[in-house]
């Protein structure tokens, strides 16, 4: 068993509710991340032993999780199809909802009839040894997980503000050299630094209403290359939009999310 | 009362249940559009009395709707916060669940202490009355949805594979001259014809899984602008972009949505 997948695991209760604990290992300052919390609801849709890969996955953060405390997840099939399987979520600890999920999970080696394809190039930046260690001095917060997720930072966008616009790419993968997968991929598009960094700085914690994240490809082993941008910012709401790729240059995943600037 | 806001009038039944009426009027082919049993089922989560504009809302259409048929929403207030309220909304016709959705709503027009902003430009297209009329004829399905939304196809982009790539943009408006609103963002975010026409021509139904739309700004009163592309199409599934600006260039609002390519 690998960190990712002892510390998502879930228990069944019965009558759809399970159990997981959260651990404290991939905090963002001292607050569960976001898509942690999102790959253990989706594990319990797993647990319905449907449809096993997330093809299109909507959280809406309702309050921030508790690290090393253990969560209740009510889990809800709404439609068992032959090709797609939709269900819900509600992620609750110390008797209070943290987390709203609905997802459609699919089989992304099922194959179709339409052979028309279309896809979005890899953007070209340096191979991971070139580029930059996150580190959470950067950001000005404690990130206990880069220990769990190794993430590298195109070198011209590591420090505050170097960007001149609102955008970061880079590299990320397991720790434990565990290959990535579907749900890595979702967990992945919630992991890297606020593409506002690069813009404006030091932006603190930019607190994510929403995320959807739509798993296009089963990636391959080894690094994932994300890039995240911002080009909607109004009224102290931001969309951020993010790719990841696979080493093969394979879309693996695309993702949006509605987020808070609070300063 | 306008016809949009006629026919998606909802009728209290207690204990968050809501009756509606589907009409036959927004009709694409024999079923009714996504986009307006979505707007029915927003008009439940604006009945629940708290915030009134939604800002990130998710469908997940499990079956096609019926027209001219009642239909039932199940609505429940995941959490009355005081900046957003979280929701949602199951809708069924004839006892079988059609839709799923979960809503954010806030209010447009609370202003924030951070200041920057970042928006994206408005395209540059002929003004309405050099665009093209949209007519079902070209898509090659009856549309009565035409006689409620008027709608104006770009000239270059009017005819099937007239593109050359998966793109359609052109104007839209209430046919009653209802002014548009932040719902009638979220109906008109699902209601231009598949950008993938513009690409390989009849493409048929191109059937939503799942369509997320963040809405940005109280529209100005006029047209709308929208613009949808499709860049990532793999396996008969695609992801479609869009976006819709008002008349004075300001960003309405924002669109993804995962759909099936069947033929």
């Amino acid at each position: 068993m690998t960190e990712f997948d002892t510390e998502t695991a879930v228990t069944a209760l019965g009558d759809g509710v399970w159990q997981a604990h959260v651990s404290r290992e991939w905090n963002i300052a001292s607050n569960p991340n976001g898509g942690y919390l999102l790959a253990i609801a989706l594990r319990s849709i797993q647990a319905l032993d449907a449809h096993q890969d997330p093809l299109t996955v909507t959280a809406h953060f309702l309050r921030p999780g508790t690290a090393n405390a253990p969560a209740e997840l009510r889990t809800e099939l709404i439609r068992a199809g032959r090709t797609i399987t939709t269900a819900r979520v509600s992620l609750s600890q110390g008797g209070k909802q943290r987390m709203e999920v609905i997802a459609g999970f699919g089989d992304l080696d099922a194959v179709s009839s339409n052979d028309h394809a279309l896809t979005i190039e890899m953007p070209d930046i340096p191979p991971p040894d070139e580029c930059t260690v996150r580190s959470g001095l950067e950001q000005g917060v404690d990130l206990p997980i880069l220990q769990r997720l190794e993430t590298r930072i195109h070198p011209d966008q590591a420090r505050a503000g170097d960007v001149g616009r609102a955008e970061v790419s880079g590299w990320i993968r397991f720790g434990d050299g565990r290959p990535p997968d579907a749900l890595a991929a979702v967990l992945f598009a919630d992991a890297f630094p606020p593409s506002l960094f690069g813009l404006l700085g030091y932006v603190g914690w930019v607190p994510t209403v929403e995320l959807t994240v739509h798993v296009r490809r089963r990636p391959t082993p080894g690094w994932l290359l994300g890039r995240f941008t911002t080009n909607d910012l109004q009224n102290g709401r931001l969309i951020e939009d993010g790719a990841l790729w696979d080493e093969t240059g394979a879309l693996v995943a695309q993702c949006r999310q509605i987020g808070l600037v609070l300063s």
